[in-house]
């Protein structure tokens, strides 16, 4: 299944889109594609649906990023060697975690804003990982029983902000707009191999990124486990994990996104997102 | 005002802790203390209740973190100057910003839960700040009506996680139970300065940390400036803002935490935490 939300951000309704691409209404079936909607039965239940049935939506609507109510925007860094060889680093020993924060989640054809006096705003696309089933220590071998789906995530980040600030990478990665999610979380029995995707990305039509999950370091089931030694996960956690070559910091001379651009991106099976790059005090959409 | 949670973890009632010391319970009022209930409006109609008239609560009940639907858990590294003297590093020229995952958020006298295999695990007190208002590019002037309220918070660390498993320290600030947030969110209308308030930690009776919110470095109305200029902030974010001196790590030689030790810390006006430490084989939390 294709999942999704729509409507106005932050009152989505969830939804799914149906085998002839036609979006159609949840809401009067579940609240929300969020907690425990996103469990092995409750996914299993929306499955069973006559999906015709439901009330068809505008499809002109608004996206809403495809997981609600997310509690943890985990991030993996460096996890494509040939991304960490352009950014001038090793791989690291063991994968480098960081931090999103939520409230930088937006939907997946969202204006994408940069920050006011940013100059180093660049893009990462990545294949995010859904969290169906709460865990904590969770072995290898039971990992993917904890995965809802999968989405298209834009690591959206502020290279000064992070790389030339103090401290962690935390400035750089979270501002707002700084996480499109979707256009779909799609189902996990739908993707055969997570490890098997081709990803993509463009800046006003020149592709940038051209990549493959298959170049990915520390793969799915073990960033699971990984992960929860030093947490446990949630359902509507997600964990998005790592880009491939191809951002515009490791560009010759580097490459930043301006005003008034626009991003594609995409992963096969995942669908595809598109954002206009906007300046910070032109938008005003600060809380 | 006290504002306080109380009951089962995860299904946590509103309450406050009239003049008497008695605990009354809000759940007739409010739904939650979060979100939309830390506005200024929304406090100043619980401060016009009739406390005496609310329903009391066993004085012995557990205390929940004092604020609920936390969106986001931003912390403040190295802001007092004694403190980073002990790491080892200078004061940074700008904040250092982290994250704790909203997943380690417990009550103020749970058990704080030792990972496994971790040797070293800290403590640090911190003053909490508890954001009551929205807001993005904050000005410094404008910051404190941004505050709902302060608390006080462990930020229990694992330095081992934290410093030497690659990248950022996210890995060893956001384990389970690794923030303590209580007992009280205390409204700032009673905090006549947050950098004029004594704290101090002990475990098992010896006191380590015996410090004073007087040594910030970087204080709360430029902190929330500050970090407004990579976020939007929203009500219910908490804010930790650095710890004094005297953690484990800055012994000689460094000293850990271990199952069966009881951390009690607390801040002038703000209430006191006791928590037993635990190893994570023994208490199975897990979700």
């Amino acid at each position: 299944m294709k999942l999704l939300r729509f409507g106005t951000p932050g009152q989505e309704s969830p939804a799914i889109l149906d085998s002839s691409g036609t979006i159609r209404d949840l809401s009067g079936v579940i609240d929300d594609i969020a907690g425990p909607q996103l469990s092995q039965d409750a996914l299993a239940r929306l499955a069973e649906l006559d999906h015709s049935r439901l009330p068809s939506v505008d499809p002109d609507t608004r996206l809403g990023p495809c997981v609600g109510r997310v509690g943890k925007f985990i991030c993996i860094g460096l996890n494509y060697a040939d991304h960490a060889a352009e950014s001038g680093v090793e791989v690291p020993p063991e994968p480098v975690i960081f931090n999103k924060w939520t409230s930088a989640i937006c939907g997946p054809n969202d204006n994408v804003i940069i920050p006011r006096g940013s100059t180093k705003t660049d893009w990462e696309v990545e294949l995010g990982i859904v969290i169906g089933k709460a865990g904590r220590y969770i072995d290898e071998s039971d990992a993917l029983e904890h995965v809802a789906g999968y989405c298209v995530v834009n690591d959206v980040s502020e290279r000064e902000y992070q790389l030339e600030r103090s401290g962690t990478w935390d400035k750089g990665k979270g501002c707002d707009t700084f996480g499109p999610l979707g256009p779909w979380l799609v189902t996990a029995d739908e993707i055969r191999d997570p490890h098997d995707l081709s990803m993509w990305l463009e800046v006003d039509g020149k592709r940038y990124q051209d990549g493959s999950t298959r170049t990915m370091v520390y793969q799915v089931p073990f960033l699971i486990s990984y992960l929860s030694r030093f947490m446990s996960l949630q359902p509507g956690d997600v964990i998005s994990t790592g880009t491939p070559p191809g951002v515009g910091m490791g560009q010759n001379p580097p490459v930043y996104l301006r005003p008034g651009q626009t991003m594609h991106l995409g992963i096969d099976g995942l669908g595809e997102q598109t954002q206009k790059v906007v300046a910070g005090d032109a938008v005003g959409n600060d809380a």
